[in-house]
């Protein structure tokens, strides 16, 4: 299948997303392309689209065995997949297990204290103001997601992360915090959308704590696609 | 009744407490120093200590006979009052009915758009952190505050609104914003402490719009101890 320019409806940060002949399916497209502090930092971290789509779509599959609904319906090479179109919620969905990023930095706590219980976050999906954090009451006031969406997606949220820990704690990483994002369907439902990958988790390792995401990119740690490279192959080794 | 400053056991930015022989009772004395933006701005408002302790008390005493417990025992002279000792739940409670201040910044929205529901925001009480938004969870996890803690705050503080807004209709006052603090009490009930004056809420004349409240001088508008004279003098003309 060739991805024509002109049928592409949305660039983003690190993927881009076209059309297909049906008006419920999309093809989303992963790229090599990295992204820092709101886009402050640029780079291109070699392979990543590859590795993402992989990570992305052994861990939608669990989820999905495991009573997730996502976007997923197929890959169609090594970069590209259909997806189920969603109008996508403007939210960001932080989960934290572990203090790090920007919570640390709030609350000027250091980084590694682990959370007695999960904290969720949203932040409003919008470059111009840098991704705030918001409140239920924010997102329903002015109209983002109906306070009905937001329970739906706290209780999908906190399914999803205790799949997600147990998934990780497996292969020998912990879990640390992760973003997703939902969106609803043509019926109306609300499904998870997106990906799941290091771009958007931090993922240490559970012996040596190190960083096996996106952090190694902000912070300049080198071994960047090798780290993306080490958590495919633990998913893997465990999924065969 | 003479404040000793040996008995002074907290100087806080607009007022200081001083113990009492009752371990259950303290008397709070209103400054007339006045802070913003987290202190980087200083100054005195003449008379605020006086105007704000009288505000206060009328407010107060509304809500109290309209089902809301408080900390105010009585007052003892003109700056001070005796209230009950509670522990300070260390969360700032805000309400927004219209847009103006830190989420208008945070949207880039305009100030003066009325919100549909009040939209409520709690903030940590840390000047090093500079009281930063926070949410639910992360007071719930940090130990701020248990859950059933927060969901008592959160319906003490919609009456209070409802109450509030009637309160300022009345005397020709828009009720943009405002900021609440609870305590617990030696029984462990949540009752309201602090203050509600024009340092904490923003309050807009209905007709002009002229600002009645501290904005006045954190934006060097002028005429402040005026603006607080009028916030009274309405006040007043409406409980004779």
């Amino acid at each position: 299948m060739i991805l024509l320019e002109e049928n592409m409806i949305y660039e983003g940060k690190a993927k881009k997303v076209y059309s297909t002949t049906d008006p419920n399916k999309i093809i989303i497209y992963y790229k090599d392309d990295a992204t820092a502090f709101n886009s402050l930092k640029k780079g291109v971290i070699q392979n990543k689209g590859i590795l993402n789509k992989e990570i992305t779509t052994i861990i939608f599959e669990y989820l999905n065995s495991n009573g997730i609904n996502t976007h997923l319906i197929e890959n169609i090479n090594d970069r590209a997949q259909i997806c189920t179109k969603v109008d996508i919620i403007p939210l960001e969905v932080i989960v934290r297990n572990v203090v790090a990023g920007s919570m640390a930095k709030l609350f000027m706590m250091q980084e590694g204290q682990v959370l007695s219980e999960a904290v969720i976050e949203i932040c409003y999906k919008k470059d111009e103001l840098a991704d705030p954090m918001i409140n239920d009451f924010h997102a329903v006031s002015l109209g983002f997601a109906t306070k009905e969406d937001l329970d739906n997606m706290y209780e999908q949220t906190k399914k999803i992360n205790t799949l997600l820990k147990d998934f990780f704690d497996k292969i020998g990483i912990i879990l640390v915090d992760f973003k997703i994002e939902f969106g609803k369907d043509h019926q109306g439902n609300i499904i998870l959308a997106d990906e799941i990958s290091p771009d958007c988790c931090r993922l240490w390792d559970k012996e040596t704590k190190k960083k096996l995401d996106k952090d190694r990119f902000r912070r300049d740690l080198g071994d960047i696609e090798d780290a993306y490279q080490e958590v495919l192959k633990r998913i893997k080794g465990m999924t065969l």
